[in-house]
């Protein structure tokens, strides 16, 4: 199961007897039913994607994919291209926000170079699948060919067969790519027809005269591409990145596979889209973690029917919110797992 | 500092220099200024409660508080009075939601006896402080004494005195008390003015019928006392409970002690509502955890001018919601001792 039309072709929906027989338990617990809210809605969600009623508390990987972007010559980004290496560096030496909060709630963290500009083969501490060095300026042509797409996508796929032969049952997804707000809000007009204005926010943090170069250069890129709405590997290809690909590539493989996968913000989230597109029953194994304040996140979310379990109002990527929102999952597994019912606790029941 | 009065005329200012200087470091760090959201606000809400710019990570309390409430034969529960102390039962074998989610953060747990009814007094596991064995009636007089209410208030003074020296930096707070939505509906419209049918809830899942008896044996508990809105003591004494006095003393005392403190869902906002108004410095040093479904909530953080950290859909109590939001708090104190700065990453800065 490590090509991507085996892979979609795997996915089938979620387990209703599992979800049926986990509710049960939830309304015995000792709490008023339905009285721990969405806690309750993850535990019966992840029970229809395990198949499991009583689900195990899962051992937590957060896959980060790393690549560059061509379009950054267009001044899209308020940072410099070379961060994106940096910052692998950083993940490498544990000193980024992602490597805290992963620690945090118990996750790894797999750094995967699936296309970061330059070599960095010789580096320890990464999973080396570099696709390209970066994808091409989408304002001037393609991102990457279809058959990289197609190959950065299965890279995600074949990092979930790691991952599931490991033991790991609950996959966040993160990333890291200077310039890669440009080509997720490409991705968002491509599949709504929205105009860029109405889907780009500030990425990093550009100024206004920023904004404004951001906004023309995915005007130039939708309109030099032609982007087909419907196909997707089109879409990811001609306006996506190596990032995106790669990461719709784990949740199309978690999807094959009944692993519960967390959206982090918005660049995972264009991959998430990408996914459900290619399947839209991808997006039953999907829980998205938080509301970015990148304001195109909302409207990805709402596309999949998705509704955020944080709103922090953070807008650093990484896997950051899939990270914190590991938290809340593993909380509503316990609850199912720990919690004694009416009956062993002898407590009285509603009147 | 174990008087009402004392502990009062104790509590100060947050520290403006350290949250300047956490402010500082926060923008220093390996991610986009502000990227954090509200981890970083809560860093420096730490920083200015505690007094130092990189807190520690902190050892952790909730504090849940059961009583009674006299109002109950008013037919205003779906569940019956013993439920509360079934639940203390429950709470030392570990068996309810609060055991599962406190040990999924790593917080101890203090269940206080303040005003259970029936003698508990046996029982191993529990703190004994009652005051009383339940409160009176609210319907047909003051539920409990003006004396009552301080003495109540005292005992949560003192459980954040021993908290302190036993070295405790975060502190939850959490209630089990069968007709305890009654009487936190019964403060807010004291205090606000509001009428009882747009404050009040379903508390544990009162059918339409039992919310026109719950509106109405508020609107009398609110006729027969008269409470002083611009004297908290005399609302708290007049249509309050054991519980929320014991939670205001806790507010009150963490305020003086400088400790971190979660408000949870509406009761023990009730009494942070209370500690509030008897010193509104007090709710610098407070942590809205979570907005609960039970809509009463929403007017108490506004009142006080809080924004909850989260917002699951959960009306269980208990602490659950403070619970969950130690683990954001965690986090955001994390990422301001763990987090490399660009220097110290060699990471280029904003262009």
């Amino acid at each position: 199961m490590l090509r991507l039309n085996e892979t979609i072709e795997t996915i089938e929906p979620l387990d209703n007897e599992a979800m049926r027989l986990t509710q049960r338990r939830l309304d015995s617990l000792t709490k008023p039913q339905g009285s721990l809210g969405r806690l309750e809605e993850v535990a019966v969600r992840i029970a229809g994607i395990t198949g499991k009623y009583i689900p195990d508390v899962p051992k937590k990987l957060s896959v980060l994919m790393a690549a560059d972007h061509g379009v950054v010559v267009e001044g899209v980004s308020a940072f410099p291209q070379d961060v994106t290496m940096e910052m692998v560096e950083n993940f490498i030496k544990g000193g980024a926000a992602m490597n805290v909060l992963s620690k945090h709630v118990g996750s790894d963290l797999w750094v995967v170079d699936i296309g970061v500009k330059g070599d960095i083969s010789g580096k320890k501490g990464i999973i080396h699948k570099k696709i390209a060095n970066g994808t091409s300026n989408m304002a001037k042509g393609q991102a990457m060919t279809r058959d990289e797409a197609i190959r950065a996508i299965e890279v995600g796929i074949s990092m979930v067969v790691q991952a599931k032969d490991q033991g790991y049952g609950l996959i966040g997804t993160g990333e890291m790519g200077i310039g890669n707000t440009t080509a997720s809000t490409a991705i968002v007009c491509a599949f709504s027809g929205l105009p860029p204005s109405e889907v780009v926010g500030r990425g990093t943090g550009v100024d206004d005269e920023g904004m404004k170069r951001k906004i023309e250069t995915i005007e130039k890129a939708l309109d030099v591409n032609r982007p087909d709405p419907n196909d997707p590997l089109d879409v990811l290809s001609k306006v996506g990145g190596l990032e995106i690909a790669g990461l719709a590539g784990v949740f199309l493989g978690c999807a094959a596979m009944r692993i519960p996968v967390l959206i982090d913000g918005f660049i995972s989230g264009a991959a998430a889209l990408v996914a459900y597109k290619l399947k839209p029953l991808a997006g039953e194994y999907m829980i998205a973690s938080h509301l970015s304040m990148e304001r195109g996140h909302r409207i990805e979310l709402d596309m999949m029917g998705l509704k955020p379990l944080l709103d922090l109002d953070m807008r650093l990527g990484e896997g950051t919110g899939a990270a914190l929102a590991m938290g809340i999952v593993d909380a509503s597994i316990k609850i199912i797992r720990e919690m004694a019912t009416f009956e062993e606790a002898g407590v009285s029941e509603k009147e």
